[in-house]
């Protein structure tokens, strides 16, 4: 039985450092294209569009924006309200536009890697916003600078807009181009590119990154989420199907779909952490695919508890299936400080055992004497897991029984999710039995992998789940090599 | 029957401007004594501690240290990680320390309204950081101009370091001196006053905020809120009682209670609204409150629907009650962006019509084709409601029943809410039935004053419902005459 | 004689130190105010007049406006441009104006000091701005906190407008207030008061410190300097009078002298080394008297040599004095690095060797083989001035003869500069010949006191030289007392 | 006669923009290589040679840094001191150090435009910084977009590098890449190219760009002008010659000259304006060669005076030229205010009349009643020059006779000279006279080119004066096409 004093005490320097207990979220893209004689702010659009998946990346964003002729653009670190401000949206005058929100890994030329990435080449200028991961980038940029190609950032997108403009000597239109870069390249992507002129829209053969298609008064509008489009009030028109190229051009959008159909393998933790609740992705509602993983894992794993509360915000939604399935009250437990953001100092060693409720705090009542179910999504390093189950504890509950409502974690992401190896991830190290040890907790469930690829009901697609069995869909590098993280 | 169509498009020009559809929030006072021979970093401690109240100011905040010799500060606007570093703490070194964060009114020298204040006297150094408001400080300055007494800021509190300081000169204590203070001041207050050698926590003889002491390793301390206790790992001792005075010298606590027993006023407000859910005050929980207002506000206003859902994150509790009462569903049916901040940019005119979701937006799975009833603390102006519900209507709720769990607000506060007159409260100018009209509700019904005044189970005081009820504790100005706010 | 390298492996940490190597610039203030119906922007006039004035202090900088009724002010830390932008000047709009630039010493509440200081009182609104020092500040603060005044800054100004406002009570106007606060401080100033309708100017009784007036289209202009005049095309009418009160109100501008005339004793550093060239102060032309002082110089010490270059840009007037009294040819010898400011980098003790001309590097071709006669203002610590001789030496001058336009520094100044004791003075501690030798220079040659008394042709002042001589105007601490930089 | 008051009033709304009345400076570059076993701060090194070439560009500044394995840099728009503090230093670890100040055009993408431009390529990473301006760059761009190349700025650096890259397929190592990189582009350059393990210093074929080789302890340098490598205490060894690559690697240093012997081309500007004094280029001292320019002037165009002045800074040298050949005395007539800089507000069109000496300053006694000489580098625009001579007059000058050390500037230049047609050039569309009259001066006279092309005393190369005379070095495009600033 897991005693909490020592728990409280432990040494581990990793402890508070929750920077990697999440597994990072990815980039979004967002893009307009107005009507011919339509006044439309496609700037302003694209910031409010931005604001909605800001959730997606916040370390860096950018906005590009065509008047049909030249295309301008800002980008720069930070969230997109500390990006622009009115004066700069001004200045963003067009008829076209993309943006992108990031989330960047560390390093000193951060700032380069920020995007829309624009160049000019032989098709004029070019901006590309790309969410997702090349896996076979190193590759490719290396037989591209054998043959005299530059690169001036890290980062895929640039491998992708290089390889375009190749193709594009030897194409007739810039979709032909893009069709042969799809052919070179293996990975993830949802992508926007502008010319000056015209937009497309990308998604890879398999469509494991999401990119959907809206309309509003006088304007197509392309975006990760769907929630990005009810934020610009745009009708959802269809999600881009996997491998599909979307092309707008002369007030017109059509299509060219040049691979033959494959399985389709949408990457299944967009529903289980990364994607806004309010989100219809492939035709499953996000939220909704959380509640129902909430009444599966009641069934997988029951318990008997007083109440049912969920990790916020996370794990809010399997909860209240929990409560549902089960009957047992659900409840708030669990309070988060709403301003814990970038800037915030983490307590040092010193400070640990004092300051241990900053970023989630019990609610007394509300736990005191009680026997408790915990929900959260997902479990990667366990540490947050670990406090939070102590701080339940501490407030006075009698029973903590964590429940999650996805399977163990024990592969690494190629696709765009920020694990870079087997090391960080405590189901790859310890048993189910371990790790409840390990948390503190009186039992522990995890959803099982079959359960949970049911639960985006109505979805029209397959699922990656490599991270969860392995199963890449593509071919991905040894374990231990390195590969820098696209998005 | 409200046409959704009409009011989407409405051109009342206050519609999206949500700065003035909350009561604002107050500040927040943090205190750390620490005890002989203890190494404890007394500005960490508060650093945490003013992160834990930050939801109760976001404009400024302030950290003042004394290592028992001299007292040193740093305060500036913005968030508490945006003002401190790791820097910054490092050079507040000492023993005791007495921290602020405020909601600030707009004005040119707002820099200087940032607290603690911290002047030279003939007490020596002297810190003070106030929660609260004084209602007759414009004629205690007065007073003191006539003989002779320089302003340098609007603040309330500067009136009262000097009040402080004048009676001084006739005490034998300082405790003596804030005792002939508390008879010259109405208004409200939960402070926290500090020289280099001693700390002194003072509420008001109404207790109109609150203000508790808790002890942690080697420390006292003082908060606004047990939850910033909780934050540094302290215990709950009590709450400081209306009209005492503790103090904290030579390592003892100790107390005056200077005035006879008054009918205590506590802020209604605080429960309502203001007080994180994780917070106890006066011995009833914050959370415990707002879900009882919730059952009651199923009994006094019940309604047949299929689902039961709150505004995040104020609705969320009375929801839960509101559903546990009547067995609908509780649901999820809104989204809260989490990263609309101070720097966001409203939409303008041609925008608003397009841009409407941002701040909320619903799951359509969890409204489409329902009967919705959605939980709010309060309504002040209606424009934010108002635009909740069609929102709600847009994603298809077949009817929209707002629920609310305090009474109608009629009347402005002096003590501290930023309501600086009845032009602004919706209620006031209002029925129901037309404010019902007005946000495009189906029905609309508000908790009795009689049942709030329940809610708060187990606590120890009586409240201030003045803005409910226009029964003021204390004397106050005539309604159009201009007052200062005081925190 | 000198060897010139060991001076420069010479392990002094404070050698590259330059911060305290000259006698640091004073505040300066600068006031408009507008006749009836004249438009004049006198923000605007403020911001050019403060930019004249601003190599008085670089710390700090404010700007108060009146529209006659009410006074609002900006002020910050940083240069005047960094602080004021257009946006900022349009909101101070009025009638009447101070500023104030200031040299501010180091802490932890630093932006709190920056002048001018704006308060409620007894007479409603007060701006004050102040240049100098009062020497019996802490006294006087000390009285007034015994009977309960509090002091938010450790600035003499406070002191000072804490005064007028109590004396203000038995006092029938404002001037009178001033006249009896005159008689209480002891210490140099220069002084601009603003209610929101009228404007005093005030010079200490022995007129250490300067302060001029002037006339521009529809308004009267008050500054330290009249090169801030010219800068707003002002006419020069005539310097403020030792412990003459000018006040302007209605319209009108009239004056009260409330002392017996005195000694009058304007600091002689104002022409050695503070006021700008183009400046006239007291009658004297400031270009003038250290031209004079250059030429003085060459009769009491002179040499045989090649060329006569100045220390730019302090020492260039007196080198171009010294060579048309010799016959000498003046050259171009060194040229000083203007991008040398608040943020560059020290060369750290590795790289002294390497880094020993960025802030002076001589010109081979004026100095290679030739005897060089370099003047310079002053000499406070003796590190740049041995720097200097072995940059020139290391180009290959043949002698280097150092000449310095003014006495050896030996006491500490109360009234303004910021030499806090003797400890620094290279020459109170070392005779002529040691700080030849510590300096490397081949003979070395001061103008004596009587020599530069005689400079300033035309002044109808006497001069403070305590600073030169120990001579005090006014009764001082004794050594080693701790005291306040006043302005 | 010019009527000074009429000037004063000149609605000419350009009157005191005076952006454009200077030909802008250019770039710097500045480069260290460590010699093995030797522990130099190649960062810090580099940060003070760039400060001594700070003068050549204040927009952007970039240091990149190779450990022998890795090159990583930092670069910002700002000054070098406002870019670089001692913690971005020492994250800057290294041997070698290429850094870069630079002019930066206006643009929305400028921050990506600053150097050094940091690549991947098939040589590994490349780092170059460019001080200079390609004529044909347009079309060179052009055929590597055509290609297949993509561009990410306007930059002809980027131009440059992938050239290098492409011919560095065909070529057996980097020098040679780079020698056909010179055989294609047609322009100016100072290069300083760095891959992980070598430098190279690169001079354009007829050296219109200057750029030279010192050795200091340990290590080598390069460095557009000697003054920065005085700032490290390095030793000049010599400039790189025209058309020259010099090659350090494996701590040697060795030359390739692919290149016939050519006409070499200086621009002469560097010793009239771009250069600091104390710089020798090409064997000429910069200073003499402005002291030679006042003398020639003298001969040329005589005068009867009172007093001979310069405008600080760029006239003073030659000022002193024309007094010592003259016999004139030379004085100080005008002051400049050190802290104008690029966030000053330019007085608005009511506020010209008021604030005329802001920015230079006369010394009345120096002129008042006088027969003034005024001595400039230059003129470009002519306002400035009007405004001084305005200043003189005004000050009581009873005649002012203007006198410039350089011809009348008729030419565009397409070397790094930001002068981009022809219409700003007032001696385009004036004759002197007519120019004479415009500056309301009593005189005027320039140096012939004649006199000027004699005044680099010493100089072992040929100049450019095509700005002066028309006559390019090399083919350039036709007047009004458009063309982009290199450098």
């Amino acid at each position: 039985m897991c005693n909490f004093g020592d728990c409280l005490k432990c040494s581990n320097p990793d402890c508070f450092d929750e920077r990697l207990d999440k597994m990072h979220e990815e980039c979004g893209v967002f893009g307009v294209y107005s009507l011919d004689g339509n006044e439309v702010d496609v700037a302003g659009l694209t910031y409010y569009g931005l604001y909605a998946l800001q959730h997606r990346g916040q370390e860096s964003a950018g906005i590009a924006v065509s008047d049909r002729e030249t295309i301008v653009f800002h980008k720069d670190m930070g969230l997109v309200p500390e990006i622009f401000d009115k004066v700069m949206l001004n200045h963003l005058k067009g008829t076209m536009s993309v943006g992108h929100v990031r989330y960047s890994t560390t390093g000193a030329s951060r700032r380069e890697n920020a995007q829309p990435i624009v160049v000019r080449s032989r098709n004029g200028q070019l901006a590309l916003a790309h969410n997702g991961n090349i896996v076979n980038a190193s590759m490719l940029r290396e037989q591209m600078e054998e043959n005299g190609t530059i690169f001036q950032t890290t980062n895929d997108t640039e491998v992708l807009i290089n390889l375009i403009t190749k193709h594009s000597i030897t194409s007739e239109t810039l979709e032909e181009a893009v069709e042969k870069m799809m052919v070179d390249v293996k990975g993830s992507y949802g992508l926007i590119l502008m010319t000056a002129s015209k937009m497309l829209g990308v998604r890879d053969p398999y469509g494991i990154r999401p990119l959907c298609i809206g309309k509003t008064a006088g304007a197509y509008v392309l975006a990760s989420e769907s929630c990005a489009l009810d934020a610009v009030n745009a009708e959802f028109i269809r999600d881009v199907e996997p491998g599909e190229i979307v092309i707008i051009e002369n007030d017109e959008i059509r299509s060219v779909r040049p691979f033959n159909k494959k399985d389709t393998k949408l990457c299944i933790f967009e529903f289980v952490y990364f994607a806004r609740p309010d989100s219809v992705i492939d035709c499953a509602s996000v939220q909704q695919s959380r509640y129902e993983a909430g009444k599966r894992l009641a069934i997988e794993h029951p318990v008997e508890a007083d109440v049912v509360i969920g990790v916020p915000d996370s794990g809010i939604s399997a909860a209240i299936g929990f409560s549902n399935q089960t009957g047992i009250p659900y409840g708030e437990g669990l309070v988060k400080n709403r301003y814990v953001g970038r800037t915030f100092i983490q307590p040092s060693q010193g400070m640990r055992e004092v300051a241990v409720r900053i970023k989630h705090n019990a609610i007394k009542k509300s736990v005191e004497g009680k026997r408790v179910v915990i929900i959260d999504d997902s479990i990667v390093r366990g540490t947050t897991t670990r406090r939070i189950v102590q701080v339940l504890k501490k407030a006075g509950a009698k029973e903590v029984h964590m429940r999650v409502s996805s399977p163990p974690i024990k592969f690494p992401c190629y696709f765009g999710i920020d694990i870079s190896s087997r090391k960080e991830l405590v189901a790859d190290k310890l048993s189910v039995e371990e790790i409840r040890e390990m948390i503190c907790a009186d039992t522990l469930g995890y959803l099982s992998l079959e359960g949970l690829l049911k639960t985006p009901i109505g979805s029209k697609r397959g699922f990656c789940s490599a991270c969860l069995d392995g199963n890449y869909p593509i071919e991905v590098p040894e374990e231990g090599d390195k590969f820098s993280c696209g998005c």
